[in-house]
C-alpha cells in the first residue's frame, strides 16, 4: 500500500459484541507492516462524510480489549443508506485521505451500503479495497450460517424467557412476550431454547415466517391455558397478516419510518398491549401480562455468548486479512464446519447486500407455533458457556386429612 | 415441639433469590432434631386453605441448593390476602396437620397476612410460631436496611441503562425506559448506578417520592437533549401527579386492580408509549423510544447479586433460628453492620405488616432527577461482585483535510 491508510466504522443497530470486531480489525490490521494508520469513522458513514475521524492507532491495545468487550458501537451508528450523491461525497474525503480500504461492520442495510461504495469506487476508477464485516441480532444475513451479535441476543432472549415461565408458573396467567425481528424469525424461536421441562413456556411461538390469524392465536392461547392454567407466548415484532400488514403497524396511530422506509417497531409497546387486550376481552382470562423486550435484548450489558465474543473478533480479523492477501472486494461469512465450529469465507457482495435471510422451513414445527429440535441443534452451540439452568422441587404430595 | 411439624410458603411477587430464603429454612430447620417435617404449601396461603401440602423434607439437599440458585417461587406464589374468615380456614388445616411453626416469604402484603395469621392462632389459643421472611425487589419494608430480591433487581435495572446508555450513545435520541415501583423508588434509582462517565444516561430519574409534572419533565428532556444531543431517562411505573393519581392509571383506558387494591401498572407498555408520544409531539424529537422492563427485572434467570443470594439463604436460616431459641413471632429484618456486612434482628410483625418505606430525603438530589452519594454508597456493596464494566476509545480526533 502507498499511504498505508485503512478506515472502518459501524452502521446499523449495534449489538453485544459489534466491538470485538472492530478491534479485531483494528490489532489485526497493525500486525501488517503495510499499514500506518488505522482510521475509525464516528457515526458510520455520515462520519465519513462530514469528516469525523479518529485515529484508532493510537489506542493502547489495553484499551482496544476492554472496548471490545463492551456492547454497542464504540465508533457510534448511523442508520443513513448512501445514494450516489452521498457516495460521492465519501470518496472525496477518503481520497483526501488517501484511505486504501475501507470496512463496514453492520447488517444488510450496511451491506447494501458497502456495495454502492464498491461499485461507486469501481466506477470513480478509485482503488479502494471494501470489506463488509457482518453483525446483526436478526440473523438475517443471505450466505451466513449466522451472524455475530444474533447468539449473544439470542442467549438474552432464552434467559429472559426461562425466567418469564418461572414467574408465571408461580403466578398463573398469560404472559406475552414481544421480541425484536421485522422479517426474521430466529430470535423470537431463541425464546425455544429457554424451555427445560414439557409443560415449560414459550408454549407458543408467532414468528414474521408464518402469516398471523388473530382468531387462530386466540384459539391457540385458549387450548393451552386449559390444558396447563398458563400460557407464556413468544411473538415476533414483524408478526403480519394475509397482506403482508405488519399487525405492529395497523395499529400505530403515526407510523414513523427510517432512511431505509422501515417501519418503526422497536420502542414501542403497542403490539403486546393490543394482543393482551384481545386476549383478555375475548377469553375473559383476568391475569394477561405483556412485555416488549425493546432495546434490552441488544444492549444489556452482562449478557454476552462466549462463542459469539470470539467469532465476531475473528470476521474482523478475517476481513484483513481477505483485504491484505485477496484481491477482491465481499461480505465475510461464517461457516459450519463442525458441532461446533467454524470457518469464513469472503463472499461476493451482491451475494449478501440488500437481501434477507428468513428461517428455514426445517427449522419450524408443522403447527407453526413451535420449533423443531433441527433449530435447538443449530441454535444451542452458538450460546456459549455458562447457560443458567432451572430446577424445580420434585414432587412429594402431604395426604389430605380435611380433604378439600 | 410434639408434632415436629413446620411449615413454609412463599407469597407474593418472585424475585430471584426468593428460593434462597425456603432453602435456608429447609436445611437449617432439618438440623433441629425437634423437626421431623417441612411442609411447604404451594402457592402461598391459597395452598394451605386447600390443603395443597409438599413434604420438603422429602427433598434431597443437592436438589435444594439447585432450586435455591433458580429464581422465581418454587411452591409457587399468591396474592391472596386473608381476611378472618380465611385464616380460619388456615387454622383448620394447620390444626389437623399439626403445623407448629408458620414461616412466610414475603413482601409487606404478605408480612401483613402473618400478623393476621398470628393474631388470629393467637385469639384461637393455638400455639403458632409466625415468622415473616422479608423479600420484594421494591425495597419497600419498612425497619429493614435493604430486603432480599431488591439487590438483583437493582443489578438488573443497572445493567440495563448501562446497556441503554451505550446503545443511546451510538444512535442518539430520546430512551425512556419504566421501571417496576409502586411507591418506592428504589429500583428506579437504581438505575444511576449504570452510569460510569459524567456524560453517561440516565440523565433524568423519576421517582415515585417526589410529584411528577408533565411540563418540567418536557423542559427538563429539553435541556438535557440540548446539552447532550440525546438523553436516558428513568421513570418509575408509580410516577404520580400532585393529586397522588399515577400516571399510568390516569391513562389506562380500564383500571385492573388486585385483592389489595392495587392498580396494576406492571405488563402494559402505556406509560412509556405515552411519555414517547408527549417528548415526540411537544419537542419534535424524532427518534424516542421507549421500554418497559416490566417482568424480565424480577425474573430474568443469569443475572443475580452474589451478595442477595448469601443473604436470602441468611434471613431464611436466622428466621428457624429466632423461632427455635425465641419466644415471639418477628418478622427477619437486616441491620448493616459494616461496610460492608450485616446482622440480622426480629422485628415485631407489627413495625413491618402493611407499612411501606419510600426513599429517604438524602437519597434524592435536590433537583429531584438524581440520587445522591449517599445513595451510591448504599446501593453500591448491595450489587454483589463481577459488575460488567463499560469502556471508550479514547479521543484521538484526525485532523480535518477538506474542513467540512
Amino acid at each position: 500500500m502507498a499511504s498505508g491508510k485503512i478506515l472502518v466504522a459501524q452502521g446499523g443497530g449495534p449489538t453485544a459484541v459489534i466491538n470485538q470486531s472492530l478491534a479485531g480489525v483494528v490489532l489485526e490490521a497493525r500486525r501488517f507492516r503495510d499499514v500506518n494508520r488505522v482510521y475509525g469513522a464516528m457515526h458510520g458513514v455520515r462520519g465519513i462524510v462530514s469528516e469525523d475521524l479518529v485515529d484508532l492507532t493510537r489506542e493502547t491495545s489495553q484499551n482496544l480489549e476492554l472496548v471490545a468487550a463492551t456492547p454497542s458501537s464504540a465508533l457510534g451508528s448511523t442508520r443513513d443508506k448512501p445514494d450516489l450523491a452521498y457516495c460521492a461525497e465519501i470518496f472525496k474525503v477518503l481520497r483526501a485521505h488517501e484511505i486504501e480500504q475501507f470496512y463496514y461492520i453492520g447488517g444488510n442495510d450496511s451491506s447494501d451500503t458497502v456495495r454502492i461504495v464498491s461499485e461507486q469506487a469501481q466506477a470513480a476508477n478509485y482503488a479502494l479495497r471494501c470489506i463488509h464485516i457482518p453483525k446483526t441480532i436478526d440473523n438475517d444475513l443471505v450466505g451466513s450460517d449466522h451472524t455475530p451479535g444474533f447468539p449473544s441476543a439470542a442467549r438474552f432472549v432464552a434467559q429472559a424467557f426461562a425466567g418469564a415461565n418461572l414467574d408465571n408458573a408461580a403466578l398463573p396467567g398469560v404472559y406475552v412476550g414481544v421480541v425484536m425481528g421485522r422479517h426474521a424469525g430466529f430470535l423470537t424461536a431463541a425464546s425455544a431454547l429457554g424451555k427445560k421441562f414439557p409443560d415449560d413456556g414459550p408454549h407458543l411461538i408467532y414468528l414474521p415466517e408464518r402469516v398471523f390469524s388473530l382468531d387462530q392465536f386466540l384459539a391457540d392461547v385458549k387450548a393451552t391455558y386449559e390444558r396447563y392454567g398458563r400460557c407464556v407466548i413468544a411473538v415476533s415484532e414483524g408478526i403480519h397478516d394475509a397482506s403482508g400488514e405488519a399487525i405492529a403497524s395497523l395499529l400505530a396511530k403515526e407510523v414513523e419510518r427510517d432512511a431505509h422506509g422501515n417501519v418503526q417497531l422497536s420502542g414501542t409497546g403497542a403490539l403486546a398491549d393490543l394482543l393482551c387486550d384481545e386476549i383478555k376481552a375475548k377469553l375473559g382470562i383476568k391475569r394477561v401480562r405483556g412485555d416488549t423486550f425493546g432495546y434490552l435484548q441488544r444492549s444489556f450489558i452482562g449478557c454476552v455468548s462466549d462463542v459469539d465474543q470470539r467469532e465476531a473478533r475473528e470476521v474482523g480479523e478475517k476481513a484483513v486479512q481477505f483485504a491484505m492477501w485477496g484481491a477482491r472486494d465481499g461480505s465475510v461469512a461464517i461457516k459450519r464446519t463442525g458441532f461446533y465450529s467454524v470457518d469464513y469465507e469472503l463472499l461476493p457482495l451482491t451475494t449478501v447486500a440488500g437481501k434477507t435471510r428468513v428461517m428455514e422451513d426445517e427449522f419450524i414445527s408443522a403447527s407453526g407455533t413451535d420449533v423443531t429440535d433441527a433449530f435447538r441443534m443449530y441454535l444451542r452451540p452458538l450460546l456459549g458457556s455458562g447457560m443458567p439452568d432451572a430446577f424445580r422441587l420434585r414432587p412429594a404430595p402431604v395426604a389430605k386429612i380435611l380433604k378439600r
